[in-house]
């Protein structure tokens, strides 16, 4: 059964990945877990090679591709070699709103500098005590008498990448809500990190993707030029959710991903490891956890491949997104926990891979909407 | 995200069969229940519409289209409506046998009345006390002096399709395994059940698949024309297993194709009954049981449509058959479980769909080679 | 770990109990099967043995033993004897109506041959299309001019025993609803199933418990004489539901007794059945099935225990007897499952007692309140 | 259904316990986890709270109560605060060996400090490479010619507490395994952490337990005084393994108090929560998820107490403690599952307990013997 998903192209930016995974990353990423965060110069390097201009227009120096293809591929060599770049919230979540909001100015001065990591971007909408539920958002942004900049003030949590972003798109509060039109009074900014009054609270202490830097954010009169507000004023709550099937469908396939990662590091620990004189791998309860995974990741792996061909073809739906992660998160979770279990106390040492993928999935069923919005969102397509 | 499986040749079949079963199946079929087999008739007419000729060369009265998108279909569509045709056997287990094996004297006597549906056919391996270990079959089939003819005795159980069968492939040993071949010493043979010394026994009181006849059989000195051994004297070990891959994908899109069906049931149900003044739909627990089985019918829809192109295309290898299978029969199992329950106590009785679907199904992780034998072939084809 | 909840008494009935089932039900339970009901003198067989009257006072010929102890042991019994009796709604669910409701004159007049066994009691409560919810009750019972009796006019559905059954306790409006009281005019009756204008219906043909009889049952203006009035009028709502503690508490023991004894037939299959030349019972995966049944199956006995004695000192909250029929239903569902794979293509002939578990199991999850309605009364108590 | 377990001795410490943990742990414990590892001076504290005495006999300064239940109100209490003390090592798995092995003379030296906290204990069985399989041990302890002292070289790892102990029980390999008893050779002895000779290597990086201490241990030349050899020389093989009831019944219960925590945290947490203008305990799912979880909790209490039972009557036998600790763990993995995801994104937060809950109940299923060596056990028994 031939996986028809990937091209030539597709291969060698996955042999060049390996290698420069291989080369550069996995000496080093236990380092990095260590202090909880990637050095800021790994995005650079990522940069240079090509990992964030692919499908940015060729004028603002990516590479044209209107594909999810190579993400894909990322996915699936970080996760194979036990690594992760924390580059996800730049990525998938940040570029789709500069490509859909960003006037032809704002791309000029964004993009270019998007695609090499020079700045790295990131996004704000969470408040602490908000969640899902944007119409709680509370953050301000006031238009100056002149009209020359917004002056912000509030608060966010859980913000992705939030330590090391060089610009981060904020919603906040320009107008009270209308009478007519509740979501009225939002809007987006591209806020530049190294303003006055931005401060990075702390790095928040999560149950898994350590190196992936989540932090508070706090505004104390932040000056925002008006040329770095995104798209129409008041009109923010429109916008968000405009890539939320591609956002769900990142996490479904690095889910895919993840889980197939857990039957090779597990199939290749029971192989090596050796207990009342035989290979764990002998055992037949092995063999059947093992194959009864594999099945598992075959099955989120073409659910996975046919979201992705959907999704490139601008045809995937909220509910198929939603559909597709919440089968594959769930398939992640059951299999790496078997494939842990099959790795004994081993399983338990954050040294081996399958311990942090652990830790790391456990978000999957939760952000980009939880399991339950997705059953929601499904429900609500059935006509339930 | 559009389906590709299906064009409109096959969609045009699916809306005559859909006209079919509603005209001269759905009013018939409770009657069928209860008696525990269908009419024999039946099969002329399903003969007459084309189902068992699809994949026979156009020579033998087919209509010699290699592919198995037209059964697919036909599990669809049986299942959507509720029904069972029992006629499993005869296009997805026996066929296989008389397209690799028939001679062409045997192909011009056989083919043409196995897609007229004047014979129906059958497939005897299991014997008591057997099961999926050929090795162990006990039937013996003598060759007469003169050689015309072989003498055929012993038993054989679970035998779907035994009551009604014209022709049954019965493996028996033609001579004793030898020492350099213990697969040596099986053959096959197309036996004629009106031969005298031929008994049906029991019909097999089961779980489920109530209208489809399961019978022992028994053979006292049956004599079987030389000129109806299949293939090779002695080699018939060899051909079982033959079409293993498209048996096994039989069961697990059949699987899917109920699971479907279950989710269809129960929406339609939950939407009509009413508890506590308002629809059983509009309680959050229904919709997210619902929405959960989708996600899930979805996947072993991905699955099964993947593995029907690999088989058509001639590239299903028996690990992606038992993964497949492995795969959608524990969907179906988990989907068609929760449908019934949103049935309440409705979900227990025979009447409602749901209920057979929750018996007929439970044979599905079984035959065709248990979920543990689907395991064995995984593991062993990760090099476990 | 020894288990303390019966004594040399139970343990004494227990033997009795055995040895009846061995001479007398074994040998027949297949016919009975096939018929789909059992012979009406079973019923005067058990009476016989007492199993009717233990918890009935002397005065009205039983043993006066305010304890469920023996019917556990009854359940332990006939399921590992793969038998089902039937008698279920005679003394799980009439039984407590009697004692509660029946006045000084009626339990005279009833209860000795309740534990004879020469009338047997069904309840009849649910109506085509209402179901857990009764307030939708529409059969009626009009008191006639001279105050000397009820003409009872309705249907009801679902109705366990209502073939075999002399008396059925039915509940039929007296009465509007009040204003003030929406759960008034409702009322008890113990009608006589012989009087003029009672019909049984079809008998349902069900999932599963194929030996007991379910049936729908017709009123046309049946007279029921007054003095059949159980407890007082238009108050019936109120005491539906006094006994559902001990309801399912029986549920939740009977579920684990099913579980006990599924994993004694498939103990006792696999060590007996060899594959590839070995006892099933010597695969790891096979072991490995069954310990982790029984560790599934010594928690439910932990529960169902428990309860027991909770029940029989009067301590059994709604949600503790709640808790208990969920938590021992869905071991049993699980349980049942994986002792039947084990099984392989037996498992699915209703000749092994571990098909009909299967099947019989079903209906545990749902009736005496679906799992659902369970974790409402749960959540309930919890505060939520 | 009153919970007879604990009495009023049990319920009185169990309010000092939990005045002590509000006073002087709650506070710190974010500290202690942030830096891995609980100050020492913890241990102090908790030896004059009368923790580590409770059974130890009277004459060497315990309370002399031969009970588990102390302990058990010990789990309920830390977890029920969301804090780990970490002196599960010291009090389940050491004692044991000090109460069966030490002679009147080590008992007199070693129990006083052991139950005033002075001298914290560990033990150190598994070596790298090793695991389970404690044939394997290559540790070696070489009596000195004048039989003064053993000379101990080897390396140790996964040592819960290993450094903070002060005195350690190593198993090392005193004389080669003889051809008539393969298990002969092993010593065991109580190691003072100062002496020479005795490195603390790497404290391992856990998925949790983070203030548990775990390390890796190594000797080179370490003087052990052979009046610290615990038992018989070259008998420890048979040593092992003498408490395993008990340390299977800790992991059992400790589980199943992290279940009920689970429940707890999740509850408060869903009731104070806001989504949509509503508490999120106000939807139907989550009523249902805790319902469901409350259920399990319960299940997982009965085994644990009535297991706790038999334990303190000398009762629970090899199969009964694994049956309880398969169950409970199992339960324990799957309530703090679905009690996280009902915190949302909270859940992923160290800050809440529920995530370190999730985090430190993953190796439950593994240490103390891993789930499959419990289902080997429990089949055994089975006579499997």
């Amino acid at each position: 059964m031939q996986r028809t998903v990937f091209n030539e192209d597709h291969e060698s930016f996955r042999q060049m990945l390996r290698s420069f995974i291989e080369a550069e990353v996995v000496a080093l990423h236990d380092e990095w877990f260590a202090a909880g965060i990637v050095p800021r110069d790994l995005y650079t390097k990522l940069g240079e090679l090509g990992l964030f201009g692919v499908s940015v227009p060729e004028e603002y120096g990516g590479a044209g591709l209107d594909t999810y293809k190579f993400l894909a591929v990322q996915y699936e060599e970080t996760t194979r070699a036990g690594v992760t770049f924390g580059t996800n919230v730049h990525v998938l979540l940040a570029l789709p709103y500069l490509k859909l909001l960003a006037n032809e100015a704002q791309k000029k001065r964004y993009l270019p500098k998007f695609v090499s990591g020079e700045e790295m971007w990131a996004l704000a909408m969470t408040e602490p005590g908000t969640g899902s539920d944007l119409s709680g958002i509370r953050s301000t942004a006031k238009l100056s008498a002149d009209g020359s900049h917004y002056v912000l003030n509030g608060a966010k949590t859980f913000i992705s990448g939030g330590v090391h972003a060089d610009r981060v798109i904020v919603a906040a509060r320009t107008s009270l809500p209308r009478d007519d039109d509740r979501r009225f009074g939002l809007s987006l900014f591209a806020v530049d990190t190294s303003s006055q009054g931005w401060t990075v609270g702390r790095k928040l202490d999560k149950l898994g993707l350590r190196t992936e830097d989540t932090a508070e954010l706090s505004f104390v009169d932040v000056k925002v030029p008006a040329e770095d507000l995104l798209g129409e004023e008041h009109r923010g709550f429109s916008y968000l959710g405009l890539n939320l099937a591609s956002e769900r469908w990142g996490i479904a396939f690095a889910s895919y991903a993840q889980a197939a990662a857990a039957v090779r590091f597990a199939q290749q620990y029971v192989e090596e490891r050796q207990v009342f004189g035989k290979p764990v791998a002998s055992f037949q309860n092995t063999k059947f956890e093992l194959a009864a995974c594999k099945a598992e990741v075959e099955a989120a792996q073409a659910v996975a491949d046919r979201a992705l061909e959907a999704l490139d073809a601008g045809e995937l739906t909220p509910a198929e997104a939603a559909s597709a992660k919440l089968f594959c998160t769930e398939v992640a979770h059951r299999v790496i926990d078997r494939c842990l279990q099959l790795h004994g106390g081993y399983g338990y040492i954050n040294e081996y891979p399958i311990a942090r993928l652990y830790a790391d999935n456990r978000v999957h069923r939760i952000y980009g909407g939880t399991s339950e919005v997705m059953k929601m969102i499904i429900a609500k397509d059935m006509g339930l």
